[in-house]
C-alpha cells in the first residue's frame, strides 16, 4: 500500500479524528485542507508559495491536463510534480465530476461516457480505464475511481442506476490500476440516504485506501450537506481517510471535520481570491468596499505572512485597478488562512474541545452567517 | 543635492558612458533600466521580486497615482514607497505624457492642461506646479517637469510654441518645487534638430541635475531615433545623467547607450511578457507558438533565475490556459534579462568593447532584426 493512515486521537468534544497520512511524498495531519491546481498550477502562486501556504498536498485536476497539454506531455515531464515542479504530495481527481459539470452534451453508457469538449465541441470519450490510465500518467499519490455526479434533481431510479454503474466503475478501475498509486473510492448518492449508505457499503466491500464523498456541495444546503456526512461518519471505516471532495469555506470545514471527515479540497478560496474576497482571522473582507480606501490597517493583523506588510488601502488600489498583484496577495492570504484554521482545528481535536473552538469561530467571524 | 552622478569611463571603442548615480535610496552604476511600476506595482511581481530583476531603481506613473488613488492617500502611506513597501530607490514622470496620450480631448493653456479623465470622461486639470506637486507627494527620488509631448505630425509652428510653452512649464515647475527631489529638464522637439538643440539649451540654462530626452519612441523610426539621440549626445552637458523615456527594447538599449544614454525605463519588456513574448539570452521567444508544444528545454538556458526550472512546454501550457502564473514566469524572465544585458553592457564599456558586443548580440540573437 502506498498510503498509511492512523487515527491519532478522537476529540472528547465533539468526535471529530486527528490522524496522520503517510504518502511517497510526505507525512500529513489529518484534517487538512488541499488547495486546488487545475492546471497543473494553483492559480497566480509560484510552487514555493504553494508549499508555504499548504500542508504540502495539493490537487491536480485530470480533465482539464488530459485536455491541454494531454497526459504524454505531464508524463514526459514525469507527471504533473515534474510538470510544474512540485515537491509536495499530490491528488488527482478523475475527470468523471468535470465530464458532467462543464460539458452541455453527453451521453452515458455502460462502457464510459461520450461528451462534448467544453471549448471547441470536439467528441471525446473517457472510460473508468481511460480515467486510471490518464491518471497514471499524472502520476499523483492518491486517485480517484471515474463516477458520474448525477444533478440533485433526478429521480430515484435514476439515482440507483447511476449509483448501481459508478459501483462497477469503481470495479473496473481497481482491475485497469498497474501503479501502486492510492486508488479511492467515491460513494454517491445525492441527497438520498438509503442510497448513501448503500453506495458506501458496496465500496468497502472492494476495500479502497480511502474513500471520498462526492455530489454534496453542488446546489444542497448547508444543513442537508452536514446532515450527510454526519449519517456516513458511522458507515465509513474508521481506519480509511474520508474526503470530502469540493468543500472549503471556513464553516464548512469545522462542521464536516466534526461529523468525521478528514480531507478537504475546494477552489472557492482561491477563486473568490480573484474578485478580491479575503478570508482572514476577524473574517471575510470585501477589499473593494469603499470602506477600506483609506484603511491603513494590514489585512488579516491576526496572521503573519509576506502579505502581512500591505495595507488594505493598497491592496484595495490593485483591485481597483485590476493589478494581478491583488489577486496574487490575496490567494495567498486566504490559502494562508485555510493552512491555518486548519492548524487551528487539529489543536483543539487534540485540546477536545473542538465545539468550544466553533463557538469561538461564530462569534468572532462571519463565517457562519447565513447568506 | 538629493542625487549625485559622476561619469567613470568612457568607452574607447564606443564613445558610451560607464557612470555612477547616487540617490538617496541607492548607489547605482550607469546606464540602467528601469522597470515601469505605473500604479505602484510592477505589473506581475512582489517588491521582493522587482529587487531581485532591477537595479534597485524603478519609475511610477505620477498620472495614473494621481486618479487612482489619489497623491493624499499614497501621501499617507509616506509615498509611493510606503504605498507599494519599496525600499529601493524611484523615479516618477509628471503625468504630462499621459495627458498627452491617454486622454482624446484636451485643451492646452499656458496656465496647464483641460483633459477628460481617460475612463469616466470626468474634467481634469493639470498644471506644471500640480504636477510638481503631486510629485512631492508620490516622494521619488528623481522626478520631471510637466511637459508637452506633441503628436509627431504636427507643423513647425504648433512644435515651436510647443517646446517653448515646455520651456516656461518647466521653470514653473522649479520654483515650484519646495523639496530636495532632483528635478529633472525634459528636452522636446520632435525630429526637428533645431528645436530639439534649443530646447536642451535652454533648459541647460536652467540647471537641472538631470535631462530626460521626451517625445521618442512615439512612432518613428529606429533610425530616426538613433539619428536624434546622436545629435543630442555632445550637446547635452557631459557631467549630468541623460534618461531616454519610454524605450527599452534590446536593440534599443545597446543603440542608445553607444549615443550617450545613462537611463531608460519601458513598457515592453513587461507588457510583451503579458502575452507571452520572452526576451533572452538566444533572443526573443515567442511562447505560445507550437514548436514549444513539446519543448522540454527551459526558456533561457543562458540565464540563470528560479525561472529557469520550468520547461518551455510548461510555460506554453500556462499560457494556452491563460494562468497568471505564465504571465509572471515571463514578466521575471524579461526583466532578468534587460538586467542581465544592461550588466553585459556596462562590462563592454569598461573592456572597451561595446561596438564588439553589439556585432556578437547581432549574430547571437533575433533582436536586431527587422521588422
Amino acid at each position: 500500500m502506498s498510503i498509511k493512515f492512523e487515527v491519532l486521537h478522537t476529540c472528547k468534544q465533539s468526535g471529530a479524528r486527528l490522524g496522520r497520512l503517510t504518502t511517497p511524498h510526505g507525512v500529513f495531519e489529518t484534517p487538512f485542507f488541499m488547495p486546488v491546481g487545475t492546471q497543473a498550477t494553483v492559480k497566480t502562486l509560484t510552487p514555493e508559495e504553494i508549499k508555504e501556504v499548504s500542508e504540502g498536498l495539493i490537487l491536480g485536476n485530470t480533465y482539464h491536463l488530459w485536455l491541454q497539454p494531454g497526459a504524454d506531455i505531464v508524463k514526459a515531464h514525469g507527471g504533473i510534480r515534474g510538470f510544474m515542479k512540485w515537491d509536495g504530495a499530490l491528488l488527482t481527481d478523475s475527470g468523471g465530476f468535470q465530464v458532467f459539470s462543464l460539458s452541455k452534451t453527453r451521453k452515458i453508457t455502460e462502457e464510459g461516457v461520450h461528451f462534448k469538449h467544453h471549448k471547441n465541441g470536439s467528441d471525446l470519450f473517457m472510460s473508468p480505464e481511460d480515467s486510471i490510465r490518464v491518471q497514471e500518467d499524472l502520476g499523483a499519490d492518491i486517485i480517484m475511481s471515474f463516477d458520474e455526479c448525477p444533478p440533485p434533481y433526478e429521480t430515484y431510479d435514476y439515482m440507483k442506476d447511476s449509483v448501481d454503474r459508478t459501483l462497477r466503475w469503481a470495479k473496473r478501475g481497481k482491475v485497469a490500476l498497474t501503479t501502486d498509486q492510492a486508488l479511492f473510492g467515491i460513494v454517491q448518492g445525492g441527497l438520498n440516504k438509503e442510497l448513501r449508505k448503500y453506495s458506501a457499503e458496496e465500496l468497502m466491500k472492494m476495500d479502497f485506501p480511502g474513500y471520498s464523498i462526492g455530489g454534496l456541495s453542488v446546489g444542497e444546503t448547508k444543513e442537508e450537506m452536514y446532515d450527510m456526512t454526519k449519517f456516513l461518519n458511522p458507515i465509513l471505516p474508521f481506519d480509511k481517510p474520508r474526503y470530502l471532495m469540493g468543500v472549503g469555506s471556513p464553516d464548512d470545514l469545522v462542521e464536516n471535520v466534526i461529523n468525521g471527515i478528514d480531507m478537504f479540497d475546494c477552489v472557492l478560496p482561491t477563486r473568490i481570491a480573484r474578485h478580491g474576497t479575503a478570508l482572514t482571522t476577524q473574517g471575510k473582507v470585501v477589499i473593494k468596499n469603499a470602506t477600506y480606501e483609506k484603511d491603513y490597517e494590514t489585512l488579516d493583523p491576526g496572521l503573519q505572512t509576506h502579505v502581512s506588510k500591505y495595507t488594505r488601502s493598497y491592496i484595495r488600489h490593485l483591485f481597483k485597478g485590476n493589478e494581478i498583484l491583488g489577486m496574487r496577495l490575496v490567494t495567498y492570504q486566504n490559502l494562508a488562512y485555510l493552512k491555518h484554521l486548519m492548524t487551528e482545528i487539529r489543536k483543539a481535536i487534540k485540546e477536545d474541545r473542538l465545539l468550544d473552538f466553533k463557538e469561538e469561530m461564530k462569534k468572532n467571524t462571519n463565517y457562519f452567517k447565513t447568506k
